[in-house]
């Protein structure tokens, strides 16, 4: 099967480090692509910059011009689920969700470790959004931005064991969540050193998409996510960039 | 005081209709100035239409090149209110929070009457994020389309008045939101037809965002909607469709 | 029009402090006219005082004898307004309940700060019946005593700020409400020593009762707030002290 | 022992039946002593009645002059227990909340039949302030008033087992509670009617008032019933009507 | 009236323990009966334990051949409850549920102080599925093993006087529960340390099961809790151990 | 990999039934075993027979001699999952939760379709617990016991349908859980009928089982789940009838 793993800012590099993570877990014969928005903030860290993700996401994923099974969003607390999972048939899993209905079946609470503490409060309402928050004992930012987790992976994973051990101690988490696309990979060290189970999300969202494929499942179009109503769409598909 | 009113579709006669019942209830010396995106659906009923609603509403006010002194956001359920928050310094106030905040003084539970059922979830869950839905005793639709609304305001009323009774009735709902833009105007014959007030979002939001202005207040900085980091942003921007 | 704001305890000076207050945001043409009750607590601090000045209130505001648009409770987390509700036919606004649903506009979560510890469950419980409370980051005593208030307001200002910056840093408010109606007045420099919005629940309140009056919305009449039955009442109205 | 119970209004043939409820499932040892408020009305159905009934109450027990072990607040859903707890250094039991807390020993879920629609919300009101909704199936009025359910036992009745089958066909409760203080005496028949627990909140009310007093448990007195602080309340005590 | 007051795990000394504190409340004309379960461990305090537990108390108190009135399950966050509830026909007291609902009568807020921090989950947990979650302030841990208790009583009420005094001064508690059905009989020397009610479940459970028994309550049998249907059922009763 | 698949109750069809749709959707290379526990009820429909499983459960679990990977506990709303964590170091997944998760990627809201009423409770009960209850539309039961969903298959469907129809009509489910293990192979047949998602737990717990143990995540052993202490427990491992 193909599955598309959607980055949700435009900077290449992450989109390389999310499907090497994503193959580096996959099931033989799952093929992941990567895709990178063609407009949009080089790191998403906002509202504003999300917003405009949700849309570039969406664009890119309706160009791509191949078949494929499922479309993993990269994004943690991201804007625009809801809106692929109209536009598609295929099922649709963003790893804000993967990550914490996995961390539900390893421990009574889980915290999320993210960047900046101003994307805080956007995780929050993603996970309240989708049913999720209520085994959620904390969502904690690092204070690093997305760039600087890519720049330097070592301060990242200092900055996030640190997080990650109040979070235990304090907040009574029993599981972590890693709250970035862009910190793919870390999860082995910072389980190490905290010595509680880690979820990455992008991991998790690749063996959940697959799960879905696999029992034949995928979004319900009898309400929230129907197809959209033929209607007059000006300046779409955007092909910005292009 | 010029108070900014964004239309979320891209249908001018609905802009014009919001604009016309914003300025009946604009104090005197406040002026309305009604904005129409340059992109998007021609009406919003989604989650698709939704996000790209939000985006061409930013793009459309950020190229508004006069002073302002307050936004409002003119779609039931959409969203990007949050976008606006960080992009301006001068307070946004959407008609769904604005209408349920308002009518949560005038009564002990509020409902909502809507168009389409598959908007039902979008209002619901953006009134849950804005902290407002404690007191929502339903959010019922009418069945009608937002141009139908337009077309047949009749049609509208006839439809609207059944769920509203319904509302009260089943419901329990003290007091009646009408839950679209493309209504503005309305509440009166539906005041008169159920016994309950009537909020309409629109004239709601004038009344709220020319107090907001009044009191000098406006959107906090510190967190949640600071000013988005200077960062490399492709194809924004957008002035699409101009 | 004419606003009437009852201050709900018996020390004159306040009413005046809150009358001034509610005069310098007022819209030209509306007329404040403050209210003191004829009996009660000369400062309410507690469930008795409080439930003895939601009596003096109404039975105050009953004995006034010329018309009037909008009634205000300038009580901070005081019981009663359900109360002027059924009583009244025009609206009626709690200063908790305007600063609250002001502050919502602002950030993404607000904080109050009040007077003494014992009031604070007071002021979360109205905020929780009143749908309020699911954006309140904590309300916080400065632990000065309403009259303290009266007599020193820079001591009033160092204590209220020392509180509201622990919410913002600790608790993550991003606006804050002054707790009391005897606070009305210190919101510019509190506002100035901290850097977030300060809702001053008094000013909040004028100008929400005037958009009422302007939108021609008053108190639903068809469950909760339905005028009280015609019955023998004993000792009704009080008039006590006249 | 000695437990005063407090009718809230001031119909005494309501004081006499609750007074002979309480009595007639007190302990051997245990006194009882009805008391009527010197004013208010005649019934209490709604927030204007019921707040006055509060001052009312905490009159009437003031004025009481021999010792007691604890008082009863005999009215359902009605304001002012808290005013009482703040007042008195002896228990104070809550009818409302003796049937709620007694019925979640007995199911899963449970029901209230209440005399009129609009005591509904106040009665939903204060089980949520009490922390004793989460396991409240409904409210449901059986549309008799106080006053009729004293003129016509029978016709109450089956208005009561009317409402109490539909609570537990529908809304899937498993236990019921009398929601008036004037349905004292009907359990009996309405258990035989539906086939499942019928709890009177007046006997619930004097086994838990009797407990507290056996195992010298009273109100906490650290923070929300602190005893009111010494200071200038005109008009207070009130024995208005006397 | 005869109560089986059955303790969770097989150690004698703390069935004995329990049932002196329960006869030390009981009324005249209460006959307590202390049982211990035939098998399970020595200790309770986790969810396997706690699961063998539920079937060792079913299967002691089906077994006990004498008539009873009520049965009280003296475990703290235990499971097993709701299985006593369909196998008999007279009323089911947890010690957990008779201490939350009793300390709501006493303040705002309550905390537990139990054993051991892994035994924090369980009681919330139970406490949510009981209703009687939304009024506790927190569950907090004295570090201390059941048998520990058990062994040096006065190291146990330094430990729990710590935690109930910064449950009081930090989660603002204003009642503590003693977590623990070993705790019986600390409640006077923790009550004197603290200034704050505190609640013993083995105390509060005899007075409510007593109080059922006077009122003629028992559990409903129409839905979560009717007997169990005919059927086989392999290795039961069990009589393991003996 | 090896994935237990243990019925919780002791009729072999069931588990036969359960296993070889846990088969059917295993990935190549997993094994799957089906566990009878050796004493228990024939069909579990309730609290009493769901903590026996409980423990029949663990036992059966544990007197399994060969390496394995994972567990599933293939009962809809059983206790016990708990207490399998704490006993093993390899993941553990419910049917209940497994269902629901997945059926939180399928659409806005789910609803269960179960057996008897009664076990309803049970059900959302456990939904809560797992804090998976927020997007639960409704928990309906088909009225046909667990024996006869086996003896009678095609009756079975259509109950289920029926119940499947009102829940996405008249709750707003967008996607169907099929609340009980031994409806394992129903779900394409509901799935045509109704238009909707349906999600069988078992198969859907067979593939969360495989995504967890390819991710290399455990049961964190931190807190609530950790290992149980070394203590004396008496009959146990019980191996009953054996």
């Amino acid at each position: 099967m193909r599955i598309l793993i959607a980055n949700v800012n435009t900077t290449e590099a992450i989109t390389e480090a999310i499907a090497e993570q994503a193959r580096s877990v996959a099931a033989p014969g799952t093929e992941i692509v990567g895709l990178t928005p063609w407009f949009g903030a080089e790191s998403v860290e906002g509202n504003f910059e999300s917003y405009l993700a949700a849309i570039a996401v969406m664009d890119r994923v309706l160009a791509y011009d191949q078949p494929y099974d499922a479309v993993i969003q990269a994004g943690y607390g991201e804007h625009g689920r809801e809106g692929l999972q109209e536009l598609l048939n295929v099922p649709v899993v963003d790893i804000t969700d993967a990550a914490a209905s996995t961390a539900m079946y390893l421990g009574h609470a889980y915290s999320v470790v993210t960047t900046l503490d101003r994307t805080v409060p956007l995780i929050e309402d993603r996970l309240k959004l989708s049913g999720l928050y209520e085994r959620c004992a904390s969502v904690r930012a690092s204070g690093l931005a997305v760039l600087e987790l890519e720049a330097d992976p070592q301060r990242a994973v200092e900055a996030i064991v640190e997080q990650a051990e109040r979070a235990v101690r304090d907040d009574k988490a029993e599981v972590i969540c890693l709250g970035c696309g862009g910190m793919a990979g870390l999860d082995e060290q910072i389980r190490q050193r905290t010595g509680v189970p880690v979820v990455d999300g992008v991991s998790a969202a690749v063996t959940m998409a697959e799960s879905l494929v696999r029992l034949g499942l995928s979004t319900s179009k009898v309400r929230t996510y129907a197809t959209p109503r033929a209607k007059k769409v000006i300046g779409w598909p955007m092909r910005f960039g292009r």
